[in-house]
């Protein structure tokens, strides 16, 4: 039997107004996905968008688009592809963006923000391995954090960062919990919880290893 | 026996370099305090801040307040007390912040929300009882939610409001889940799992009920 | 030792009554049969049953059932095996049901809803991919939508398209989480909590990936 | 000072184009209302409504109500109030809608929806005590339930009656989990989990305690 | 370099005077352990034991078993390997040990149940496939059930089978929530929690799966 | 408005039949009945009932009830009243039922499972204050534990008490946990997770608080 | 009827072996008991053990206790009783213990820890208020925290201190996770996963707001 | 395009100055490193370290590390390289830290805990097999318990054993719940929370599986 339901995976997923009304153009979640049908989709996507990414890809696919799409980049540890279709790569925003990561286990999910952040046109700043138990280490970058209008801090386990960081600097911090590393912190609910109940004011807070929800709130920021 | 340790209350909590690290001056917490607690704080406190809040007070502790500092101000609804000790008032930030509630039970947090923004120094746009359920109130508002540059979106029961607002708005939106109202949504923890797991982009989180906090950070966006 | 215990998987499973008790036939459940077993069991349904559906099938499993009953099919998308042993098949039911899916993600979902509908005998209407990140779509279906006398929505990640429906059309809603997507949704409970504590009185709700539930309550509804 | 923001908590919660949309007015909910606003509330509406609901409304309030509007009903098992604007009640709906509650303690849920059923319009059959403890009570009303061209089935405790409601009888079934009764099933959650995972099809579920949600959708599916 | 710890699984685990102190001897656990460690430790208790079991056993690992010691027994669908070295196997207990399963999912759990029940000398009656969406296939066994003087009743998904058992018999009940079967039960404890708020008193209940613990309660109540 | 149901609480509640199918009386569960109600309830089942509890009953109503049926007793701790109808008491069962408890925090649960198993007709020993923090209490106590031929144990906070006695006495155990007490135990479900995870065989568990359904078990037992 | 059990609590809770046993006396648990109990335990205790202490106590038994043993104390902030009754006080262990504490709001379980802590002979030092959020506050006590031997650190909401500190020093931690305070951090389980997922290694964690359980882990740790 | 952000993920980790101030240098997590990664770091170690521990190694990188530092060791059931790069190892600390193990399941848990113990310099004496179910192996091993100065108690299932030994002996426990094992107690939560609210003051706790910090703790008890 013929099943008589046609679902154009390529085109039905895109929201190619999205752009026009949030400013930020659909980004393309690549777990799950085939090579074909992200082919496809991108190469739909260089018609009408003037900057395509594709996250959560390993390194096959990436391999794969790249070939097809020699324009593009794939960046490995932030499993991204990004292609830039405007003529011109300008800097926007207010200022730099400044990335955090605790530790090194946390650094895929502070890739695919910063990327993500680049990518959108902001300068980036990145502050890796600043995590509490050596606090020697954080307080002296203090003067690069202050020198960012906006704070992505993704930490792990026990997930403290963004709370002591918010009580050093007057900035819009968006905290990242996540899974990754070490310990045994429930998937991230423990460092979630932890931002969730900051006691410093001024900490806002994404899901888990959302990297990109991070980047695309820090951009609008900076806006 | 005499208790050997003295512990003075008002003076230890009150960490008056806070204003001059992050740029907003510590708020008081006044759940749990004694009215006298809470007039030796405000009294101390107007010989160093640029402005007093306290928040969570019921309404008798906010008569004593008013009734020691007639300056200020008491919020019924947003259960706040508020003294400007500033010389001249000035709206400071990029532009509007825009406060949404989904429901009626929702505006405490709202009016916590919107006083602390304003008492901040910024210009507050408050546009309430524009829930999901009744889709057509929060279209009529689009062109009133496009005029603010930061958005505080605040919903209890199902959360939906900034998933729905963040597909049709291009700005930086905090969300705050609410406790109150009606419905068994785990005191707040089904809306605060909605809006962390949005499907929008640029949405970030508080706790439950905390107007406070995503007041400061709308606040510091709004820098 | 030779265990003392005989059991006839295929025909001790099957409550060869229940069409006549209920209206529908009892659906087998694929995942973790062999295909000897299910085998069995289809053949025996065939001499008593009007219909049989066998879900949550994998291709390989699939293309067996199929090539010893050609007469079926097998839904790629739904994992189901269909074989209608009516001799006419004739369209039953007061309405049409529509499927909604908020994302691509849930089509697998939502055809499993979808084709056990259709061979239930109801006419059929798949509304996909109108999610609420982009509500221009789903506010273009909804003429579409207010033809159908029952509406199975599907949602994953926050899960808030039910809610959004139920607030524009008053038709009887049968909602269902899903696991499936991306994000961090608790593997589907986030959605649940959501669909639970609609605004929108109407609602009813379903386990996560409940695909076949939600069908046969939606085709009891339309009786 | 005077605090700038006006709300009308009467005008502002009502969405009178509800019942146009929906084809069922906006149910008040009057938990955490005083007697002043419902009174403004239930004037207001008179005007423009068919029906009006007042839930969870405790015997005070209930009389106050009845006091001003004397041709209203207060039911104080459903703690309802209700007043029927329509000139001529007429009998809606395809067929009865049947009321099943496992226990006495059930029956504050149970006649919350009963009384919204009847006062939508439906012939509504009230059969409660027949849970799973006794079982030859629930098999002796079968008749009565077949009768029925809808059911709401209401358990509290381990909430198993709608699955055995389900596997004598195919109408749709609208399960409601409760809090109430004795033992310690987490406030409902034992119950709810329970209907969820019922292992005969054709269940739906609501809220804990959510007779109001229960009704709407009976309502709905028996037009 | 040479770890100085020397550690004797086979020995050290073996509890040898537990069958003196309860009447039951030490079950081994086989998920885990390697074919040389059963090998030894089924050679030693051989010694001292009058009943050898050894639990989540695989195909292989059960073969290996049972070519060494030809005298025992490997049961697939529960998993075990028995080996009886008492000279002359005696029924003991006051009466039979009805182990009744509601669904086929559940038949490796209840054959663990069940021939351990057996093997430590019980007569036992399986009375499988009786589960609450098919009432009429438990009313038809109610005969043999009572016979029994006592009851394991083993459920998954909604977990109701205990509750209405319990009912209709006054027997003691050892009810056993499983996590195999198909459903999204948050892997048994929804039919766990359904178990312990049953409405019926007289139903105690053993951890998720855990066949094992029910058949040496329902051996202790026999004696 | 005359609400034209009626419902008579006292008969519908009463389950006659229920010591005829399961040789226990139903148990009226006293909390949140009123007075009058309980009055009516307990004078009907006088005429056919062999044994009458009432259970989860502060001093008030106890004291009311004791007034109207000066035959019956009210136990303060346990918080229940007992009324025996049968003209001769008789001691039944095959041996004694002992009922240990962990502190003295769960007494009255304890005390609860102690008086409803000696009102059904067993001989009960009592056994409290032997929790593993103090473990020679216990041991100085096994002559008497092993006396009995069934073991209420009964444990708050960490819930260890029933697997200790699991390993050291062969006899059924039905574990109660307990949510009275000190710590942070969740509500007994630390407790509860300890019961049901105990590493000896032999141990099955009821609800939090359930010294009822305990009891019923336990007498089912020693029939 | 008479109760024929009688249940001395004074003295079947007393379990006078354990200061033998341990070298700490039991400690009384004040909250439930009524002041005869307390006066009776505490005059039995007399004659027994070398130090006294009831805890959970408010004002009002607290003043009782005192009015009958004025040779006790009464220890408001930490509702606490102490009676020494040794002939010398001398001062145990091997150096000093340190209580930090987060905020003001967690200082009632720090007292407790504290009094507990000298009362069982330590020397004692209190660091309250250097929560995260002002970090110089911590920084300038290093030189004091330095000088103990053993910490305990209590903090509520986000619950980072103890990791902060124990990046910074290396001596044995005692944790403590408090429900106090302001926020919703779910009682104090977002504190205690904080804690338990601590990226430094050597902190130990006891229950929320068990000041007594981290004051004799602190007082065995200094012997 | 290529990626301008160089890390280099060896020198970054390390935290030279940890042994400085805390007296332990840092403890490198093996699991998701690559070989050559650990190489590096091992290497770089060497330079500034007393001594190197790398933790949760599989048996490949074990032989890796081992074949390139032929003077350290593999501790296979430990899953830890070790490389003392002292040189004369002192027995530091006041007295024996003795490692218990309910369970042979606990044993690699209890392995990394004495290892790590020993490494640091710590005499140890490992006490394992002795859980609750035997209670007898436990009070054998008494003499041995009271000769240590510091406890590190270690079991899953039910989690009880520390409770029990911190009723019986005097000493600093560590404990620690394992997820290993038989048993379904949710990952070690189960564990977790008896631990938590053991009965018995005197025992803190680390989190799931971590020997690591348990060691940690232990030796900074011991020093």
């Amino acid at each position: 039997m013929q099943d008589p339901f046609f679902f154009d995976l390529g085109f039905a997923r895109l929201d190619l107004q999205r752009e026009d009304r949030t400013g930020v153009p659909e980004i393309v979640w690549g777990e799950g996905k085939t090579i074909p049908q992200l082919s496809a989709i991108v190469r739909r996507m260089t018609e009408k968008s003037s900057l395509i990414l594709v996250s959560r890809l390993d390194e096959q696919k990436g391999a794969s688009l790249l070939a097809e799409f020699p324009a593009g980049s794939y960046h490995a540890q932030a499993r991204l592809f990004s292609l830039d279709c405007r003529s011109g790569k300008k800097t926007a925003g207010r200022g730099k963006i400044a990335v955090l990561a605790a530790g090194t286990s946390d650094i895929p999910v502070a890739e695919e923000a910063a990327v993500t952040t680049a990518r959108l046109g902001n300068e980036v700043e990145r502050i890796y391995d600043v995590g509490i138990a050596g606090l020697h280490r954080l307080l002296a970058e203090l003067p690069r954090i202050r020198e960012a209008s906006v704070l992505i801090v993704i930490a792990g386990m026990e997930g403290a960062l963004p709370s002591v960081v918010a009580g050093l600097v007057g900035r819009p911090i968006v905290a990242v919990p996540t899974s990754i590393g070490y310990g045994t912190g429930l998937g991230g609910i423990a460092a979630l919880l932890t931002m969730l109940n900051s006691c410093a004011p001024g900490v806002t807070v994404v899901n888990i290893d959302n990297g990109i929800g991070a980047a695309v709130a820090a951009h609008m920021i900076n806006q």
